[in-house]
């Protein structure tokens, strides 16, 4: 080119992925998916603004405080200062109680919705941190009390979409379930009142060695046969709702927060008796968020590789919209880090690899003047349902390249004269047969 | 409750829509509809960031650039200053134009992408006015030069997305197109100067009454004749290519940029000519973009209220990221401004009412120990691929309440007990029957 012209280089942007349309396919199948379970099982969606008053989301006074983006107009004036400070939401969960709030009366309760939407945090550039990801939200709210067997279909929901995600066959996954009530009962039964500063240890349990553990539990001021029953609690693993019974069976009876919390336990478990061994496992260690849940939680693991973290988490809440309505809302809900969940297959490199285009077909034409029946063609296959590229010209040879490049796994010869038949070649097998495009189907993927 | 806590009452923010159950599943019907076709035509989906860097979008000095919301950390400090400033993207083409600039190595040309993701203007609040809307956006893109074909594509797969839209069968729309080289041609044949002037007068010619244009053409310094003459072409509707290469007979042969537009337009006229009638016309009042688009250029409307303004406009344009890389990248592209269309729907009360939720089928049960049963049934009709909803529980008649009130068509009763048959209820005809779950399906809705 002659003009001499500016050229700025665009390169990413610390925390903000973006896919090439290979990997963006797949992204897409991912959600496909996830949204097909959730609705399975009757859930409604909703969507939130991406944007939020700054007071409803940063009522709290939590450390995410620090990561929230707040907006300004790029030639902001007197009049934006009339108006409310907006900024992006952080998670979903926030904007689902100011929504419930809202939207009160429109609702029909229980209410079931699942979400899908970006989320903002302005952490630190760093290797492996997003901030800007997808959340992917499932949660059941009811007014004043919510059935306990919702707290089994979540996890029940989860494992169907993690263990049949595409691409992802063969990665074992295992959600581990435990109440906070049992800790919390336990904690108040051996009379410790350093009780956060010690769920906060029990949390370690999974990554630190058992005398690391004692000796921390120690440093908060408890006994060391207190430590060594607590530390026993945090090391419960079990699967069979027998075996939830069987913990503390000195509590048993008594009516206690623990007893209330291990009854609930093995409720859930029980209800997900059905699912595969290993699927669940009642696993005390599990603690999640201090403040917020109040019963059951969640976390799921990659059984091969625990310390990627958890892919997907949440639990039972008392109150979700206290700070917006004068109601009294309880649920459960979980959510998956699909953006961390999508940067395993990544990072695994088990991307299903090549397919640029969601094309089944790309009709093809030796020149210009077959593009009137191929671009019939190409109507009649696509009003049978299938994705149809239409050839951009040029010489065959190119066309033919192009459609190989992107993956497209079968190309259409309309007639190079009336009278001759269609043509189509299957890329898998390389066979070529005479097909009418009113009349033929791919075959099913095995 | 008794506590008492200070409660912070949500109200909407001016200009960020945001729907009740109900209304997103329409909303979601439509994003769905029109992703099927944009892949029904072998486009694939890019998703770029929300976010980008503000001296890659904000590089254009136009009126936008004050609409731009940047991004600050709620608690930034030091380290802030040294990245790049950030901002929301305000449209998708820009974002499309960093994208193909920084994976150009990664793309296969002609590089066919669509795009459907939310996009933020700062406008001040206005009853109908968007700050947080949806795009849905189509391009192609190639290396040097574009064959023609691909600017009839375009209207082809917008009239199938918009002929078709659920709910929006009876409204009728039509697709303007006009090839700028024409106008502009005309203009140089005639030797007016004030071009940019006479051009926005044009795009007035639906709106305003034949003298008022005559009136303000000859302000711009033109006399009464050329006035006219400029009128004439701009009053121009033809829908059969005949009719538009009839456009200024006198210019025929010449070679000029006229004559170049109007075989364009006839081109592009002549591989629409199997759409129904009315469906596009050749209007040269449609003008666009001042700088960007060199050639063929589209506006949609709603034919009874074309005041409404353009639902879905674009165009082609000779160079789409000169300004990130030193390459020509001709394309063409649309754009459905689809918040304003969705807006349509609501505004005419035309929404299909009464969903909420996706479920087909409600699962109830007279009592908690049918829950297993109820389970299993629901378990099985899912894994025929149905949506099915599980009752929450409680009372049975208040069961099937919350069925009929979130619109759910089928209601299934386990048996009470062994041996007993399964029976299913269908809500639109009252009528209940024996079935199996593994065998049922529902009926096609007509």
């Amino acid at each position: 080119m002659s003009e001499k012209k500016k050229i700025y280089k665009p390169s990413p942007i610390s925390g903000f992925p973006e896919w090439t349309p290979d990997v963006r396919l797949v992204e897409q199948q991912w959600l496909d998916h996830i949204r097909a379970v959730f609705e399975s099982y009757g859930y409604c969606n909703i969507e939130t603004p991406a944007i939020e008053a700054l007071e409803v989301i940063a009522a709290k006074g939590e450390d995410v405080d620090k990561e929230i983006y707040v907006l300004e107009r790029l030639q902001a004036d007197e009049d934006d200062k009339k108006e409310a400070r907006l900024a992006l939401h952080f998670d979903q969960t926030v904007p689902l109680a100011r929504y419930v709030a809202q939207h009160f009366n429109d609702l029909i309760f229980p209410f079931k919705r699942y979400q899908m939407q970006k989320v903002w945090r302005g952490e630190r550039p760093q290797a492996g941190r997003f901030r800007e990801f997808y959340q992917c939200d499932i949660d059941v709210i009811n007014v004043d009390n919510l059935p306990l067997h919702f707290d089994a279909e979540m996890p029940a929901i989860i494992w169907q979409i993690l263990s049949s995600l595409p691409g992802m066959e063969d990665e074992k996954i295992q959600i581990r379930i435990s109440n906070r009530k049992i800790l919390l009962g336990w904690l108040e039964h051996l009379g410790v009142e350093n009780q956060i500063d010690v769920i906060r240890i029990v949390d370690k349990v999974e990554k630190l060695d058992s005398n690391k553990i004692l000796h921390l539990l120690e440093e908060t001021g408890i006994t060391r046969d207190t430590a060594e029953e607590i530390l026993k609690v945090g090391q419960t693993k079990v699967t069979r709702k027998e075996d939830v019974l069987k913990i503390a069976p000195q509590m048993q009876g008594t009516g206690s927060l623990m007893q209330e919390g291990i009854e609930e336990l093995a409720f859930v478990m029980d209800q997900l008796s059905h699912l595969p061994e290993g699927a669940v496992v009642a696993d005390l260690s599990i603690v999640r968020g201090l403040d917020y849940y109040t019963g059951t939680v969640y976390e799921t693991v990659f059984v091969d590789d625990p310390g990627y973290g958890s892919i997907c988490s949440g639990g039972r809440y008392d109150d979700l919209a206290s700070n917006y309505i004068n109601k009294k809302l309880p649920g459960v809900g979980i959510s998956i880090g699909f953006s961390r969940l999508f940067a395993r297959i990544l990072q695994k490199q088990q991307l299903p690899t090549g397919k640029h285009s969601p094309a089944d077909i790309m009709v093809v034409m030796p020149n210009e003047e077959q593009r009137g029946v191929a671009t019939e063609t190409a109507n009649i296959l696509r009003g049978k349902g299938l994705n149809v590229e239409l050839a951009h010209g040029g010489k065959l040879k190119k066309q033919l390249a192009t459609a190989e490049k992107k993956g497209i796994p079968y190309i259409w010869f309309p007639p190079f004269e009336d009278g001759l038949p269609h043509e189509v070649k299957d890329m898998s097998s390389g066979e070529q047969t005479e097909a009418d495009p009113a009349q033929w189907t791919p075959k099913k993927e095995s």
